[in-house]
């Protein structure tokens, strides 16, 4: 089926410290954008990317997309106020029916194989929603109250979300609500289950100066992880 | 009041795939248990260490104390069969009344600034968890059942775990259960209640090589972090 990647990359930056928006910073040399596009251009060659990207970012978006010669399989639209509204923006370009992934912009260490993995139980599943375990205790904060939850129970959530167009795009046709923080919530709203698959531990989203340094050491090492 | 840190250090390296125990891998051409130790003893100078290892690695322990010289300031004890076992081993050794942190000892990069923190809270509100929010959607699992929690309530939990001894030696004077994943759990069992405090994003629990690249970075540039 036909294999459709939505990369939102619509953050300000806020948490870097940075005035260079996060998915701009340079990762050996290159815009963390451009490592993520790239991961998904290279595990299949009939794949096709919409990047979601804020008006004042398109130019430098279109910059990446000359730089890996990908002009033709990359599209870029403007993106939302949210991360609701900019997947939706996206969504709009897809056509049916395909396998869509969903996509944090500064997840740039997602590898082939977990791309090959959500598509293929996407197509058996209808879903993918890539999670890890837990290793660190985790708490539910109520107010001044507070109370451990099982760690065997917690499952922390990654990109790609991966979902086949008949599901997600009636999905997305509705109005935003504060509980959408991911494509899953917006897929369970619409009465559809989700399925989560495993995720990987290197999988991780930039949003703070230390994770770009441990982003530069797994590139640099991704041999022996 | 007197400053005791309880550094167990009793895991066997499964999750690592190597041979060493994890405690002792090399960070910067030292053990990581080594670096875990030099953070507490630079914070205070009256500060005392009591580290729990498991018997096959007391040698190894004897062997980072003297290279700190800091023999006069570190008791080894041997460690149980469960976390909370070798922490009720090492709380035998505490002479009340005293601040008492329990710490991972691979949390490596755990700031004077934290420790500190903690101690001080200690000896407002009896005790200081230290805990960061969460950067990634989190759910909840429950079988084949999965739902999302709302990530503004999640609080992923650190050590050095801090209580004035009145609460903690009472606490630990029962016997396990199954549900004590921390020292928190065992004092919340005893009917106190436990304090968060701010923790660090820095202060990561050494349990994958990647980490280990992680934590090599964030010595080689903590000016910058």
């Amino acid at each position: 089926m036909q294999k459709i990647a939505v990369i939102v990359a619509g953050g300000t930056g806020q948490r870097m410290g940075a005035t260079i928006p996060k998915q701009f910073l340079l990762l050996n040399g290159k815009p963390l954008l451009h490592h993520t596009l790239q991961r998904f251009l290279e595990t299949w060659t009939d794949l096709e990317i919409i990047l979601v990207l804020p008006e004042e970012h398109i130019k430098a978006g279109n910059e990446i997309i000359m730089d890996l010669q990908a002009t033709e399989r990359v599209k870029i639209t403007r993106g939302g106020d949210s991360r609701f509204q900019s997947v939706k923006n996206g969504l709009l370009l897809v056509k049916e029916p395909a396998v869509v992934f969903v996509h944090d912009g500064v997840r740039c260490l997602v590898s082939h194989d977990l791309i090959k993995r959500c598509y293929q139980q996407t197509l058996n599943k209808g879903s993918a929603i890539p999670a890890v375990a837990a290793t660190d205790s985790i708490r539910i904060v109520n107010g001044q109250q507070h109370q451990v939850i099982d760690r065997n129970q917690v499952r922390i959530i990654q990109t790609p979300q991966t979902f086949l167009s008949e599901l997600l795009l009636p999905a997305f046709d509705r109005p935003f609500e504060e509980k959408f923080t991911d494509e899953a919530t917006v897929v369970e709203a619409s009465g559809k289950e989700v399925y989560l698959i495993e995720g990987e531990f290197t999988n991780i989203k930039i949003t703070r100066p230390a994770d770009l340094i441990i982003a530069e050491q797994v590139i640099a090492s991704q041999g022996i992880l």
